[in-house]
């Protein structure tokens, strides 16, 4: 079944509105197996609405419209819907009703404007929308039926899962399931990843599964999309891909699906009741930042230290005022090692970084020297990124969380990242 | 001049990644005047761009596709734009050799599969992309111009703003010249403003000045667009609507134009040669984050404390390690003088957070207290926020740097906004 959907609205179409409601749409439809094909959005313009309408008629099989049902002279959808599946606009009494009651049941009463919401084509399916005023629809033009829902997310959220996921599940007939499988790496980059993954859509014959990348820098998201005749059939699928991605990947996957690196790092350390402290330089607090305001971190992160001068970082950890003589690396695992002090905590990540002097340049770049300390142990790294201040920021951050979780799953800390100058 | 945009790209269609892409160019066109007309969202899928190219060359006069430059098969546009141009894909030698030099720059080797972003139609103005290796360019397709963009946001806004946005204006011939005026303030909500800010377009009669808004909660940008005959022309009519929204919004106005609430707090203390240090608990570094790393801040910004529990940070300023009695707010004040004491520098700022119990939810809040410390004196603010954890925790940011512009400013540090519960 090729299906739709049409965003309607100035917000939208001027970018003042960001289009979440597309995105949830699109994620819970391809979460039941049903793939949107295409989008389009257009203004509160009567000639682009029914060409968008029209166009969309001649491509496929459902199609979703979003917005336009509301009160005021700028909704246009029932009436270009009417036009385009050229039938009639009437009043439907049945919701005029309904809205006098939604307003009485509120103590206020119905302006007359609202009247405009209970017009509808004269062949419509009214879909119902118990939270609102504005009344959802669905009718034929041309060979596609079309859903119209209301621009309120709330009130959309609830007639898409409600009222039209099962038509369109029923529409599509017995369709095949789709199913995304994700991993997270951080050091990889894209195109090396991709090289490294040739040929595992292979290993499952009939084409049903296709590999896929969203890159994000610093992290890289390796996506499988599986279509299968249930999940039974698609995880078996699966099964063998996913295997072998996750040995190539090998210690590069920091998370599957929905994890992230920061929540695995937390998760690793409520797993042995630990607590953590963070020090950092460049990276100004985003260490700490992404980790010590999530659900449960409360118990676990103790304390993060931010300094920009070295000097600084060591006084802030009792370790002396003067900056110390010798390797960067050294003087990040004595910073640990004084954090873990200062702290009582059980574990100390420290980042400390020797920034390039001069403008910010493509060229720019710093040397990351960190340390994870525990009570007996301290493992360091060093690591030199080029990139520009923020892109050596990014990396850092990345960085330094990672070898967090490196440590804590017992993996290597060094191990050469795409990103690094030797 | 019709305007048109084509988003591609399976994350962007499946809904995984929300489209910021689009909002951005979107407003960033009609801040110059232009306004898009049309928006288009297809997948990685040859069939689909190549209808989506022809459709909107038959409609627009110019076109921005942005997406699928990359190095990966999944990437698409170069193919397509060739193909629905009806030319030939040829490799780009001078691209090439940015590429490689792009790559060796940063002690890489240059992957095989990333010449593919060389490749490109043979009519294809090559379109600069300084910051990476997706290259843009031009070519006509039917009657329409089609730029094409990186979906990287850095590198498209780069390109946008820098390449396409003047070849934009050339096209479209639009004789008058178009500015921007931007206020940005913190605390008071777009339907408040815009209540506020009650006829003051009018102060200009031909019409020539439009004011706008754009919402990223905590901040909200106010917006003049001006069209005049010449700059002169244009910062005439403005200079009158500039002194009246400036007089209006007040205190409120923490920046105007490419000004940060982070740059201007650090040039503040850059001015009188002070320095800063920053105590934070549920906000987890995210304060120090905004200022720490800004060119500069290694001279002004002294130290960052993070703590989520009440007692670690008394523990952490040296104020005893047993959490206080009393009001939160006497805490703050507290907590600021110890910070000062302990880093010697000449500005503290504490935010501490008393956060709501329980599961995450819209009604979930917190009560922020928050002082800033000088030698001579402190002064402190109780604020309470709700709307869910991170509506909090953005909210305590914002909060707390703009606390310390006021106070460095001379201005009051309490003055109620919009975003608090009284």
């Amino acid at each position: 079944m090729q299906l739709e959907i049409i965003c309607t609205g100035d917000e939208v179409l001027t970018g003042k509105t960001i289009n979440t409601n597309f995105s949830y749409m699109s994620q819970k439809l391809s979460d039941v197996g049903l793939s949107v094909r295409w989008e389009t959005t257009v203004g509160d313009d009567r000639e682009s609405l029914l060409q968008a309408f029209q166009l969309a008629s001649q491509r496929a099989d459902a199609v979703i419209v979003n917005g336009g049902l509301g009160p005021t002279i700028d909704d246009l959808s029932q009436e270009v819907a009417a036009q385009a599946a050229g039938v009639e606009l009437v009043l439907n009494d049945e919701w005029l009703v309904r809205m006098e009651d939604f307003f009485r049941r509120r103590s206020r009463t119905m302006p007359p404007n609202n009247k405009k919401q209970a017009m509808l084509p004269v062949t419509a399916e009214v879909i119902d929308n118990p939270i609102g005023t504005a009344c959802g629809f669905a009718l034929d033009i041309g060979k596609a039926r079309f859903f119209f829902t209301p621009g309120v997310p709330r009130e959309l959220r609830r007639m898409l899962e409600e009222q039209i996921i099962p038509r369109l599940l029923a529409k599509s007939g017995l369709q095949a399931i789709i199913h995304l499988k994700r991993f997270h790496s951080y050091g990889l980059g894209e195109s090396h990843v991709d090289t490294l993954l040739t040929g595992v859509e292979a290993l499952v014959p009939d084409g049903s599964v296709k590999l896929g990348f969203r890159a994000h820098y610093p992290q890289l998201e390796t996506k499988l999309t599986a279509r299968g005749a249930d999940m039974d059939d698609i995880r078996r699928k699966l099964e063998v891909v996913e295997l072998e991605v996750r040995k190539r990947l090998g210690n590069f996957i920091l998370g599957e699906d929905d994890q992230t690196l920061e929540g695995v790092v937390l998760a690793e350390l409520a797993g042995r009741q630990a607590t953590l402290s963070i020090v950092e330089m460049f990276t100004g607090g985003q260490i700490s930042a992404r980790v010590a305001h999530l659900p449960g971190a409360e118990r676990i992160f103790r304390r993060g230290i931010v300094a920009r001068d070295l000097a600084e970082v060591c006084a802030a950890v009792n370790l002396g005022s003067a900056a110390p003589e010798g390797e960067l690396t050294q003087t990040a695992e004595a910073v640990a090692r004084a954090a873990l002090r200062l702290t009582s905590s059980t574990h100390a990540l420290a980042v400390l970084i020797d920034l390039d002097q001069g403008a910010d340049r493509i060229e720019f770049g710093g040397t990351i020297c960190l340390a994870v300390a525990t009570a007996g142990k301290v493992e360091s790294r060093r690591s030199r990124i080029l990139g520009g201040r923020e892109w050596v920021r990014l990396g850092a951050v990345e960085l330094g969380l990672d070898c967090l979780r490196r440590y804590l799953q017992g993996l290597p800390v060094y191990e050469r990242t795409d990103f690094e100058k030797a």
